[in-house]
């Protein structure tokens, strides 16, 4: 018998509907000396930057007297001024105040204390839909909101409609779950799109209009290589973002650094960020790890070059998968930001329906060892898409799953 | 009007009660430079071992490639095994399994999980008063729950009785709060003082027989100095815990480590620990430290010798303060952990109430810039009690502090 309550036995599960796969393909991954490993496209990590990261993190390592001891859970004042200069420059085009910021062990934690700030248990955020698959874990898990999604289609882009969002409010309304929030991320994960600036300023106003608080998950704010501009909610409000609008940002996507765990919230909302000083010490980051992260961010040359150098590999690898797969006949969104191909192999699957999307899914995994995020994982409206991240692996790991793919879709399409 | 919502609005307060004096104490504090300054006793930080730590830290931070990317949020498999190999060694005396062991940010973190996976929102948790004040934010703030605290008296040496025990539950059951953990801090904070062998164990055995869970802070373990033996809910188990006893270490009191964030779940329930798992990635520790933390536990003569110092030290500061409370007729419980002297001022209150306590402690930081943490603060249920916490300040500052405090009180006895 359970020991646990009830919210606690609802946390013993996977973290991820396709964790075990993941395990699975990542102990036994395709390299030169196992090239019958499996190529583990399902996570979105970029490891193309490590080598030029490595020598700058030993460098901004010190261990200085003040690490020690208790000090602002949401960021000592000096790493707080520091991401506020980086925001500024990267990003936000004016003015940062550190007062506005906050740093916590990853994004995931962020949305978790917005979450608890802004919603109750059994409140929704509503979603354009497919979505990240962790946002349901960060509102979820703890929090106890649901996410409500809001349709949007391939034949359009992915692109949202102010009637969209209000079907989506309806909807939450009508199934008891009343929507405080409409969480976007963009640039856009699974897609790799970025969202207009028109359709930002669209949002924001609707969220506005309705009194209901705009979280924009900006994690891939510096992961921007492709044709589509990026919008950032900062920059389309002239950064005055007011007590409804907040932006996420973070180090694990656009640095490569997730084992750093760290993420920002960008808030103007004073008394949320009172809430969320609360919350901070429930996920303080280490002021050793501050003191090193503080030092790479304040360092301008560095960052910009660093920037640089790793959207043209993101470009390059990008391009070059994007290229194969659109040559062996295989419908791609065009991406221009983050680290994934969206793909769609409905073509293959016996039926419109969940189950065959996720026998295909499996079919690839076990006669090709090619793994992807599925669609479903992803609340896809639409069946047979698949989320290809193509930065943790290396070029050539890349191309032999680039290859598998094409042979497998080959293969069935002679069926 | 207030954009948050209601468990959002309860955030928004100072994070102790007495948070802002301690600001302003450690903001102008005493030194040789400011003989004027404040003596802040309030913080339950031990400053006396920096020095000693310092260097090996700067050893043990070493940049490894697998710092950078995901892995185990509730410790990666090498930082585990070292944490279980220093309990084993300082703590347990037996085999610990790094299996049974989660690392996550700070013991604050850790308690909120056990809060969240064992209990409902608004159900309870049982706890021995007066008791450690952030036990509140740790499991109420998010996690939703009541603390309904069991009577122990002074006259007793604030012993526990299976009475009390009995009396707190059903108070609990009556107050629509049915309690599911038992919360012992042991050490005990604020009274310095270790339960013993014969108290544990029927601690213990209550929660067994009650199927409550025992969850015992053990975050002083290895800040004990004096005649009390300290004895571990993991020792007197025998190190076979079962579903119903946790216990939880730290690196904040023990090292002095506050500023690292660094928490530990040591529980041998299977099905709890999927639920921390789960959990974990909310509050967890960057790679960088788990490593520089990891190095520093590992080395077990650097470790026994530095215990065995801090303990000299905290000994010395704690006889030393000690002594001229008691010569100047000061009720004091002679401790023997942590970093506290628990003492009784009630002969200088007006009326024995909450609010004459108050007025004294505020005439004690107004007049004597003397801070101390409040009874109050502590949920203490006799009225004139102070934590003096000793060792977040040098010696000179303590017995100028001390000096203070018996000017202070034989001013008032001539009144």
């Amino acid at each position: 018998m359970s020991t646990l309550s009830r919210r606690g036995r609802g946390m013993v599960k996977d973290i991820l509907p396709y964790f075990k796969e993941s395990m699975i393909a990542s102990s036994d991954a395709f390299s030169s000396e196992n090239s019958d490993g499996y190529v583990n496209f399902s996570i979105a990590e970029n490891r193309q930057c490590a080598a030029s990261l490595r020598q700058k993190l030993v460098d901004c390592a010190q261990e200085e007297p003040d690490h020690l001891f208790y000090d602002d859970m949401k960021g000592k004042e000096k790493f707080r001024s520091q991401i506020a200069g980086y925001l500024e420059r990267t990003v936000v085009g004016r003015k940062v105040d550190p007062s506005h910021v906050c740093a916590s062990s990853g994004v995931g934690a962020c949305l978790e204390m917005l979450s608890f700030a802004l919603c109750e248990d059994g409140e929704s955020m509503l979603i354009p839909a497919p979505y990240y698959t962790g946002f349901d874990n960060d509102t979820g898990i703890r929090p106890g909101l649901a996410l409500v999604p809001c349709e949007r289609r391939a034949e359009n882009n992915f692109s949202i409609t102010r009637e969209s969002l209000d079907d989506a409010k309806k909807r939450a309304e009508r199934e008891g779950t009343p929507a405080r929030c409409l969480l976007i991320s963009n640039p856009d994960n699974p897609t790799g799109l970025c969202f207009s600036e028109s359709d930002v300023q669209m949002m924001v106003d609707w969220c506005r209009d309705n009194k209901i608080h705009g979280i924009f998950d900006e994690i891939y704010a510096n992961s921007v290589y492709g044709n589509d501009e990026f919008n950032s909610v900062t920059r389309v409000t002239g950064n005055d973002m007011g007590d409804y609008v907040h932006a996420l940002f973070g180090m694990s996507k656009d640095f490569g650094l997730s084992g750093y765990r760290i993420g920002f919230i960008y808030t103007q909302n004073k008394e949320l960020m009172s809430a969320i000083n609360m919350q901070s010490y429930f996920c303080a980051i280490s002021c050793q790890t501050q003191t090193t992260i503080g030092g790479l961010l304040s360092d301008a040359p560095f960052i910009d070059s660093f920037i640089k150098e790793n959207n043209e590999k993101l470009k390059h690898l990008s391009t070059k998968l994007l290229g194969e797969l659109q040559a062996g006949g295989i419908r791609c969104v065009v991406p221009s930001a983050g680290f994934f191909i969206f793909l769609n192999l409905s073509e293959l699957m016996e039926e419109d329906t969940v189950e065959s999307e996720k026998k295909l899914w499996m079919s690839l995994f076990n006669e090709s060892k090619v793994l992807f995020t599925p669609g479903f994982a992803c609340h896809s409206q639409e069946n047979g898409w698949f989320r290809c991240c193509f930065a943790a692996v290396d070029e050539d790991a890349m191309m032999e799953g680039c290859r598998r793919i094409i042979d497998f879709v080959n293969a069935r399409r002679r069926h």
